[in-house]
């Protein structure tokens, strides 16, 4: 059985946020990865608040066949670094504004690890969350031809839903 | 022969950049990458004065053995975005701090693209530059178990770095 | 005929889009130039999503007789700079406050381009969307006496608002 | 005599800034406008300091045979948007990062313009003052058939450079 | 009869704003120098939009019995350095956060004026509005006894509306 | 005696500092000052640091016979807000660019005031310097009809500057 | 009786805020307290508008037998600064998000005090309320195991209900 | 023995950072604690580079006698906030400004924390360095007289320091 092919089988991709309200936004790179058919966990960890259950679930993911991980986190978000600390899988970072500081913050945050423990930051809010699943995915499709297909598909649809919007508008006018 | 394992082989990663003044912060990744035995090849393109050869670089990538594409940028920091656009490959963003704007604005450009094309951003400048080759070898990793043992020993490594400087530190007063 | 007097006239400026989402916004951009009497059409292209229609645009713009491009964007604005590494044409681009970064990322991927590849950009948001057309109508006016005439008036216009507020104002107190 | 080939005849570009401090980085303006052929005159008035001659120059530019002016300012730069105020010329702003703030402040009082008043903004300091020459270049050459095919030469000039320095670095290697 | 004392007296300070859409904010501009017995006459001029009026507003200002000036502007706020650029009064700014930047954009442009040209700019939004009749009754008082009590008064109502805020804290719990 | 003309008369303006490392900048407030042959005290002292003494000093001011206090702040900068607090005296800030903010946080802090204290604040660093005096000159020479005609001269002289570097720029190409 | 487990004993801690409309966000932290059983009083002084109580109330205070205060304030927060002025006991400050710049300000103004007189910035809004008073907590559990140890318990919590919501989640799948 | 007398006692304060490159700056809190005869410890360990000794450090502080963690971080500065995560203590965070981004990163990375695990935030840089040693030794001089007294001499030290340089300002003019 095809490993991407199945919501049933091993997860490849951890999702993780550190509060139950950054549901609604992180939801939507569960639906992506759905969409592509990569098995996915998703969790609740906090860097801040459990952070020897953080540090676990990175030093244990591999093992459990997870491939890649991506965190949600707003404010100082530490959660992504927090897991690129204990692993060498990849990491990718969503920056939530959840702040009064309407993001900056996590962007920030996120974004300026190191030197030696990077983590892969998308864009602030939804459109982020939605692209932590296709950037997962990418990484994955490197070694999974179906996976890699299924990319290609979805950046055509991608186009087509332009040019139909297009067409939609030429039609309104 | 292990393809990471020897420079003169295909090149796995391309570093992009869109001036020669961009190169003195990009060979940290391009030394990076050298470390980890991981090929690679270097060039300089310009999304906004080279953008058919930008866009066909892209194209061909995933073709000519390439498995992902670092571009280093700054000011409106569009590199990683244009080829993201035209590859499913993973795509690594290096924001740089060439404008009197800081980095700001190669951060803002580089990590905030719309749903459905990511570009994996990291730190603004050095320790940004170092990192696209980490998470680079990190995404090939996952299907080079060579590789991925030289990143477990590159992280001990990281970590004995912190110590000795500790125990210099401890010694010194 | 005179090509700035009638709406079925060949366009003369092209207005861009990357989503239907910010059409409610540029809609201020089409009924300007309507009230300029430039023909114009309008459109949704995307430089990450439908890079080469994008690039295909711009490269045929002058040739259809387009004049004056005008592409908004939010977040990681590249539809205007994408659009500008394509043609000669003049290239306005206008923000658009779409991401929770309140238009502040729009405005430097926007603003900050490269020497040898101008944006004219224009403020974030609804004054810049109905600037575009002004500021396409005083380009295309170089080379048309009557728009050149309309422009006046518009400007003499403005400033009689101004003083119709005031007096407004004045015989509310 | 084409009036975009000799730097004698009729100045068709005006070239203004705040203070003397500025010519340093306006002065690239002046070249990029000399390399294209066309005929400008620089000049130095202040917003603040020197209100009425910079109303007066703008209320005059147009029937003096000027067609694009081009400000540049630093801080709270008010001299392109004093200059929109007073003509229906297109007005080019260039942003200098002449204060404490980086810049920040130049491009938001530069950009921010309300409804009515464009002022197509560039790129803070270099950047921008090289394409506001270039700018002005596409906005002349939309009526100058010998300054449109100049435009398509430069711009085959600035990727002929990129590929250069692409062939040097792979020399280098 | 006292100047400060009437409302039909002579108005010693002018308030100006760009648009009607800033009464609401600059209401408290006038209601505060009422308040204070302060004669003020209130109008709408635009530096961008009336520029012509703006500056014989402000070079006819001290003829007219005018002592102050106050200036509402928001994004390119540039009105109260217009009218600081043509009288030598005292000029106070006030940024408003009209454009989606949120007033960011209006302190920068109507504080960082060139050395020369000052204006006393205040807080953003409505604490600004009051603050900037505050502070014109401040520069008036320095000539006017009775409204320096005035001023003390305030100072101490200031103060004790704190004390009776606490107090009814104190008695809630 | 007038007042404004002696060196040796009874200070009219207080410019106060935090640290005897802002006064490079705080020179330039005296010198201008002078310039308009106003006297003035000059004098260190901290909101934080002698908070007793600073408000004993703005308590003090008015009996002093002091009209008008300069107060020069970086980082959080409160030294301004803590002298209005205490006197009715017009007061004036500097924000000063001494942190690694670079005077963002300066500049906030001095503006940003609540109702019904104001400061009003002036550009940050040099340029801010140089207007305090200014603004000082201006709220004084409303009771004072030769410093009155010293700033109309130093207006003129403002813009004589301008019109010989515009000579100088001429003469030199 | 142990000081910490009762609400009419001496209070602890002071709790100060600028205007009842910070009290809704404020009431966090005495809500907190109390879940601690640490006593407190709560007030309103302002470092602007009441400027002398302020500085009696943090000169009396650890006579009174307050160990710790804490200060929210909005915009130019000098609040926390101005209590640190004059007391050698821990301050905390709150900064809020109470004018139009998002709270940026009263960051910035809260946190860049000058060498010798800190204040313990937290977050901006209603997690800095909280974590002022697990702050103050965690100060005076160094001299009082029972709140040291409730301070534990409250850790242990907080891990507890991540993995409550951790648990929730993967039951609601 | 006093504990805090003698620099050979049992360190009460942890000093840690992420790289010996921080040592110059962190060497302030060093001095300062020293001045305060407060004994302390000073390492290097990292957040993101030797994880689990930054969790074990903080772990064992205060069974080994620890009472407040200081942590300088630059760019995504999370060191102080992971230390806050393992320990009851409070934990102190210096923001460094060593990123392209001037501090702004580490500041809102420092003091943006969630709720329930504070991090106390000093001043970006030097004078934070300072602070975190003088709120250190206000946490500490809750429980020890001798502390408290030396606090109230260097907050007079520096009032005097104060008075002394507006001496020797009033003497050099």
């Amino acid at each position: 059985m095809n490993p991407s092919s199945s919501a049933s089988a091993t997860p490849r991709v951890g999702i993780l946020m550190g509060s139950d309200t950054d549901l609604k936004v992180m939801e939507r790179t569960a639906a992506q990865l759905s969409q592509f058919g990569i098995p996915y966990e998703i969790d609740i960890i906090s860097a801040h608040r459990s952070p020897q259950r953080t540090a676990e679930y990175a030093r244990n993911a591999r093992g459990r066949g997870l491939r890649v991980l991506i965190a949600g986190a707003g404010a100082s978000a530490a959660l992504a670094g927090a897991l690129a600390a204990e692993t060498t899988l990849p990491v990718i970072g969503v920056p939530l504004a959840t702040s009064p500081l309407s993001g900056f913050d996590a962007l920030l945050s996120t974004a300026m690890l190191p030197a030696g423990v990077p983590v892969a930051t998308v864009a602030v809010g939804e459109a982020g969350a939605t692209n932590a699943a296709v950037l997962a995915a990418q990484i994955l499709a490197l070694s999974d031809e179906t996976l890699a297909a299924r990319l290609l598909e979805y950046k055509l649809e991608l186009e087509r839903k332009v040019t139909e919007k297009s067409a939609r508008l030429a039609a309104s006018r």
